[in-house]
């Protein structure tokens, strides 16, 4: 096997190198704000003058892919000195590493496939019975400089932020432990956020393919990374991915305890559990999503779907609820993992373990029950000032997608929901990720604050480089889509430059506007590719006789711009002339007022 | 050049023969009705019988590619007899034929560049002053046999098919001298269609091409066909693709009239436009794009918009209006129109020539002006019993897409909608089928009956045979998921037959019932590709250890399926002891209730 090194350098390259013509407009920019000091990189757009000679100022993007690092080397630990500063956290020897956490091939070889070399952080977490989570802080009315980063990306008032987290509307998903990650915010005040899967398993694996995806999910826009790895060395994967994630990770601990117990569900116990979530805190994961809804009693509800269980932390939570005959330990040690979350400051993501798999099974009996339930423990969670999201679905039809979001919003006091898609219909594997587009588009418009991708992988294989890029600008689709029906401040503004690029023929910047500047550039370049064509005043499509955007700059020219009303109306009282004439020749007529149209 | 035998023998091979396993299972069937002798082809699915041995009914899917074709031959005109036999349309010479219907090239050449050499059908015209369109029969109260085709298509009653025509809220876009189509239906309370535009155009054409792309979106689903052509042999082409399509056939004759007077908008004449729309009609175009709309008042009201007229239509009116400060010929000769399209019983399709190009153009007043218009123009047609549907827009943000159809339903009396998209957001040129799937879904669910494909190719360049496909496929996700909204009858049944065999792990019914078997076979092998893991009892996903899916087969076995009821309640008497015991050990406790899951 070669080296990490080795194997990330090209994806590095392809990562940090502009691909196209239309990337190398884009360059890492800093928005700063003085008074604290505190700086945001943001991706910068540069644009070509306007046909009339008008400059187009530079167009400044929400970046999720930080700096960009070296995998070998990870990122500066930036956020460091505000957490030692605060003063409520200490350095400590943290649990002892076991080779078993990278499963039993890491133990025969005596280490990881890539054991991380880089730096090695000693853990930190609170001192005493100290809380030191932004829900703590920000419920005392402390502004922390995360707030104030995560004011300054959103461009909003920071005490907009410290409102909403105190009030357990959003959350800020940063582990003390993950000094590396820049602060972001999700909750349905806030721009709404995509999440992309990445992970090994049994079947195919690789630390640095794992790396190499975080990195590209984040250079297309994803704002948080889950790790759902469930094969071989999943506690060094980790490390690899947190030390070079700029973007929150997310992990369901189950699947690496139900590792730790071989696979057998019913060998599982609260204490294997608590230990693997320990080791999951002291590498600095930000949010883990805990099965504790799935109760024993809820299980039986689900026998009669189409679909079962779907959600394969659902589905070991109820096998071994069903085995014990006991209830879910998630939920009976629910307090424990609250209170050792406030030590580090680790958000739940209360997993949807019921979520219907398929339409049929959309809304019933099961998956509400375990949302009554998830509503308890958010309200349990924020007893202990521990941050909150709550999990959905999945598959449902268009109609009932509303339904959920209402229903979460309501039950749960407006915690932050984080769903699914959900896929609007079951018919088309391969697809999935539009299916999920579309629900997602419409959870998202009434509140849902964070999607989790699909890629057009779903149901059917595991997602490779390009359908991790795929998944990451469908997703950015559906979250940029709601943002807009939403009216959220500002967001038309990137619709509006690339649709004024569009209509003035500059296509590099309609490419480099673009979500995907290297697709639409491919695009454009297989009907039209010779470079003269990137200046045309027309395209492919139509020609440039029957092309309607320059037929409609003729109009703009005439009638619009500088003294467009003066140039209207002076129109107008030439058409009325005309229609007079028409009139007189004995065509039918109207009379035209200005800008008041006739109903018909 | 290559004959057109020779370059569509492959792709009729590939359109013809299963590409794939999973494709094995589809074959030709036919419904019918024995009363009428009437048959409707479908597509039949066989399944496999479910692991506890029950089996499975072939499952029958709505088909659009009807019989299949020789691409040189076409199809038989079957529908030739039900004309005939109404006893109110009589064969005529028809116009002559004049090579610069196929431009200039042609005229040069003697020839289109490959002639039509199959059966040259003698066009039909209404005798005397009669009607001939399904909308007169309907209001009649005459059941035709192709609302009998319809019904038996729709699996509704045949009186349902009527009464929406008659009422003017459907259409049956069925041309007389097109007998070689199967009737289908667009109106809301039917399923939703979708139409694929095709078509060359100045840049690159072939014939061949053209009529490979009507099969092709024909097999995966188009419901009807544009034919968008621009560039030469305009007429040739389309008398190769109507006399292969099995579906109805729209077109935009303005392109065709302006390509007759050399692409300058300001030649037009009422004259030459009647010309092409009689030459079309007597081809057997069973629907077209009409412009009447765009009224010379209104143009003005476009020159302040980020992106003015986007519709080439629309922008040829415009500028035609605007050069001789007339009014829209298309809108005074109305009436005209009406008394041809009756004769032929070719629809109106009334073109939206000033929809939004951006999403900051939408539901503004050129656009509402002009649906104003086309409603006027809908209660004229209808005075002559001519069929209409209305087109709409185009780019819209999601919360304002519905609106839209509302808008449209209420002012337009229930004439059938068809929207191109729209498009939710316009920073993704690439995904544009994706951006405009979503807003298609929103308007379908709300009453739009057909929607118009957008390929990922929009904005950028002219769709190949993938990017048909693509735009095919995500555009039956769209009418489906709208269709499972609106709660259309039989609509879940292929979503639960699909997740029926993906919970019991019939992986070749997956594959089969799936909108693109062919896609998500493929998907499957990627990861998992030996045929063994056809049959597998888990998936690529999470491995054996991991299935969620299997854990809850296994809760079914257990407590599911035949006594499932007995199993559940007797469990839940076992779990009240262990609730008990532990209750008393000091745990937390609930009382389970059956079935009825607890409030928290």
């Amino acid at each position: 096997m070669s080296t990490p090194v080795t194997q990330h350098s090209p994806a590095q390259n392809e990562a940090a190198a502009p691909e196209t013509q239309s990337l190398k407009s884009h360059s890492l920019a800093y928005v700063s704000d003085e008074a604290t000091g505190i700086r945001v990189p943001v991706t910068e757009i540069s644009l070509e003058p306007s046909p009339n000679g008008q400059d187009n100022k530079p167009f400044r993007v929400y970046r999720t892919a930080g700096p960009g690092s070296d995998p070998v080397v990870g990122l500066p630990a930036f956020r460091s000195g505000w957490i030692v500063d605060r003063g409520d956290t200490e350095p400590y020897s943290g649990r002892e590493r076991n080779l078993l956490d990278d499963g039993r091939s890491a133990v025969r070889r005596g280490a990881a496939s890539a054991e991380w070399k880089g730096a090695q952080p000693v853990p930190r977490r609170a001192v005493g019975g100290k809380t030191v989570t932004q829900m703590h802080y920000a419920r005392q009315g402390i502004i922390t400089p995360e707030m104030q980063f995560v004011a300054l990306r959103e461009n909003c008032d920071v005490e907009l932020v410290r409102s909403e987290v105190a009030a357990g509307r959003a959350i800020i998903p940063n582990n003390i432990n993950h000094p590396e990650s820049e602060p972001m915010i999700i909750g349905k005040a806030f721009l709404v956020k995509i999440n992309a899967n990445i992970g090994n398993s049994a079947i195919t694996s690789s630390i640095a393919e794992e790396v190499d995806k975080l990195q590209w999910a984040t250079q297309w826009g994803a704002d948080t990374v889950m790790d759902l790895s469930t094969g071989d060395d999943i506690h060094t994967t980790r490390e690899w991915l947190i030390r070079n994630a700029p973007v929150p990770i997310g992990t369901v601990p189950i699947y690496q305890a139900l590792e730790k117990v071989n696979g057998e569900a019913n060998a599982l116990t609260w204490e294997i559990f608590r230990d693997t979530v320990i080791e999951q805190c002291e590498q600095g994961v930000d949010y883990m999503t805990i099965h504790a809804g799935v109760l024993l009693r809820y299980v039986p509800l689900t026998a009669d779907r189409v679909t079962g269980i779907v959600s394969r932390g659902g589905s070991i939570m109820a096998g071994w609820c069903l085995a014990h005959h006991q209830e879910n330990f998630l939920y009976t040690h629910f307090d424990e993992l609250c209170e050792i979350f406030a030590r580090y400051d680790v958000a739940f993501s209360l997993g949807d373990g019921l979520r219907p798999g398929s339409t049929a099974d959309a809304n019933d009996a099961a998956q509400f029950a375990e949302l009554d339930t998830l509503a308890e423990l958010t309200q349990r969670a924020w007893e202990f000032d521990v941050q909150v999201m709550v999990e959905g679905p999945g598959h449902v039809p268009f109609h009932l997608v509303r339904e959920n979001v209402e229903r979460q919003q309501e039950l749960c006091k407006g915690a932050p929901f984080y769903t699914l898609g959900p896929l609007v219909t079951d018919i088309a594997p391969g697809y999935d990720h539009i299916t999920s587009a579309i629900g997602a588009t419409e959870i998202a418009r009434y509140g849902t604050a964070m999607l989790c991708y699909v890629t057009p992988k779903e149901h059917l294989g595991l997602p490779n480089k390009d359908d991790v890029k795929t998944g990451v600008i469908t997703y950015k689709i559906a979250a940029h889509a709601a943002d807009l029906a939403k009216g959220h401040p500002g967001a038309h503004e990137r619709d509006d430059a690339l649709s004024k690029a569009r209509f003035e023929f500059r296509w590099r910047d309609q490419f480099a506007l673009s979500l995907d500047p290297v697709t639409a550039e491919a695009f454009h370049d297989e009907t039209l590719p010779a470079e003269p064509a990137k200046t045309a005043h027309f395209c492919s499509m139509c020609g440039p006789k029957f092309c309607s955007m320059k037929i409609s700059q003729d109009i703009r020219k005439e009638y619009g711009s500088a003294d467009s009303q003066a140039a209207i109306a002076e129109m107008y009282s030439g058409m009325k002339e005309k229609s007079q004439e028409f009139l007189a020749a004995g065509g039918k007529v109207y009379l035209p007022e200005l800008r008041v149209p006739a109903e018909s």
